[in-house]
């Protein structure tokens, strides 16, 4: 048969998948598995969504503008602009999801073989966007004893060659729940600047913030205007992850002229989606109140409980809905795997995600 | 400000989008400009589908399984089977259209600097896809006078290097009308064979076949399984082109697996255009039937009418709904302008698409 190219062949599979396994058989021996290895929120999306597309008086689905309709972006703008994010209709490429988002930030940002810096641990996916398009991921070492604030500016400096082109940030972050402070983001603005190089933050969690400073935008940050990019979804703020509704935005045109090339070539993001995510910014304030609340709750509730098992060690995370724990087993893939064939308590288990997926 | 990607500069973009700028003018000054320039369907969708969607009833839009829900995976798999395709669910990735279909199979086919041959003229997208791939296109020219048929197999042979990974093809043809015999097929599944490469064909068009031969997939052929790549939507089929819905399609696994890492990393493809995509295969055969006719009988309304035109030639496409003409103009596109800015009809006129968009 014809050989494949190294590209598909070196993506890598996360290890979850393995687990993935070990998880149907559970249920098929009518063991329930409660998912804490993914972020597949279980809370109702907002109701002005729903009825946005069952009450929508369509006879065909045309292709909508690539960049995402007007309407859609300028409610963006308003939405943005309630979290001190200043910014026009023209800075916004509505995306398939985050997903795509990050695929072209990195296909516009870098040419096969340039580097981006990524603290560790990092979403398990951006190693792949990265493969995919033939970028090489540095990652920075963040630490569990400091909650996985950033690494010292030194370690992060020290890793820029002439070939990094970003840094990227996922903020509040996916997986380990670390809020990045103003001044931590304002540091990596005046390192970008002073490298030439580009800032991405994913900031699909902004919201999901338990106590602590407010969320800061890296778009909040004035003078970096040219080196800094925002990935946004729809798919965590409002339970929409099947919606596939993102954006990605910055104050540099020139990007954005570029993002829009990408953009034309998948034509358009899809139709029932975008009225699903443009009707859920009409929700009452109401509404994510009550979605951060129950998160938050139930981040509570896990710490507590966890922290009054023996040998355990638990990161207090600031926003996301993600913990990472230290436990005291030799092995957390085994132990997962565990949880999955040999354990039950009231026939219920857990499947956790072996944080070692993310470095 | 940074540097920006070789890729995101090189990409081009159709010389439709100068014209675009005019027609909105036009339509500024009260003038109807009908679009004979773009694929997009004007009947409406199976009600099934857009039923399916209205009538539906989700509390939260969760992510679904990569390759597609196995539900419709299998009335694809009976859908195909109705067109001489008889292939396993395990043989298709549903895709957020055949845009994301036609990325995922060059990626994971070719390493950047590879090539894939494309009878010329082609849908100017497939240049985008290839660039953005790093890929390089290698035309043959297929000729007006003879409908666009095949090129000669010495014309094609020749153009194989080592570099060579694949043959795509869009048949129905976008933008020739032309449908590939099943001689013509199985020529290239031998050659794909013979030199080890792969035979990808587009085939959205399938059922817009407006007399002679019916139209032969590349799928059918038995002996090419490992060498052969179907992509396939339903935006044309059921004028769903903002669904975002498409597949791909093959019985080489080793393939399927890898287009299955490049569909894990987007997640998954849309919930409500998959639902609505879903309930179309339902739709009695008679709607397909009434959406040939029409189409079959706006072709044959243009080529009548157009041929009565002195010096217009008119090609004569079997298939799609897609018509190159030969006008007696100097330059098209400066035509095509002059048509949106100093020509109507009735307070009517005509946004065309210059072939050499396509070349």
């Amino acid at each position: 048969m014809p050989q494949l190219s190294r590209k598909g062949i070196e993506l890598p599979t996360s290890p979850i998948r393995k687990l993935v396994i070990y998880s149907e058989r559970a249920k098929e021996k009518g063991v329930e598995v409660l998912h804490l290895n993914i972020g597949q929120p279980d809370i109702a999306a907002p109701k002005e969504a729903i009825d946005a597309v069952t009450n929508s008086n369509l006879n065909l689905l045309p292709y909508g503008p690539s960049q995402g309709t007007l309407s859609y972006r300028e409610k963006l703008v308003a939405y943005y602009s309630k979290h001190s994010i200043t910014i026009g209709t023209d800075d916004i490429i509505v995306t398939t999801g985050a997903s795509e988002a990050l695929t072209f930030a990195l296909n516009v940002i870098c040419d096969a073989g340039d580097e981006i810096i990524i603290p560790e641990p990092f979403y398990a996916n951006y190693n792949g966007f990265a493969s995919a398009a033939s970028v090489c991921v540095v990652p920075v070492i963040s630490e569990f004893h400091s909650q996985f604030q950033l690494p010292a500016l030194e370690n992060i400096n020290e890793k820029i060659t002439p070939k990094t082109k970003a840094i990227l940030l996922c903020n509040p972050s996916n997986p380990t729940g670390y809020v990045y402070s103003k001044n931590e983001i304002d540091t990596l603005c005046e390192l970008a600047i002073k490298h030439d190089i580009f800032l991405i933050v994913d900031e699909v969690y902004r919201e999901f913030i338990h106590g602590g400073d407010p969320h800061y935008s890296v778009l909040s940050n004035e003078k970096a205007g040219q080196h800094t990019v925002m990935i946004d979804s729809v798919s965590k703020r409002y339970s929409m992850c099947g919606a596939r509704v993102g954006s990605l935005v910055s104050k540099n045109n020139t990007l954005i002229q570029n993002v829009l090339k990408f953009a034309h070539l998948r034509l358009s993001p899809p139709t029932y989606a975008l009225m699903a995510s443009e009707a859920a910014l009409s929700a009452p304030e109401s509404y994510l109140e009550g979605v951060i609340n129950e998160y938050t709750s139930r981040r509570n509730t896990l710490i507590k409980h966890l922290e009054q098992i023996p040998y355990v060690e638990v990161s207090h995370p600031m926003g996301a809905f993600y913990c990472i724990v230290k436990l005291p087993v030799k092995d957390a893939e085994d132990f997962s795997k565990f949880l999955l064939t040999d354990f039950n308590f009231d026939n219920q288990t857990v499947m956790l995600a072996p944080a070692k997926g993310f470095y």
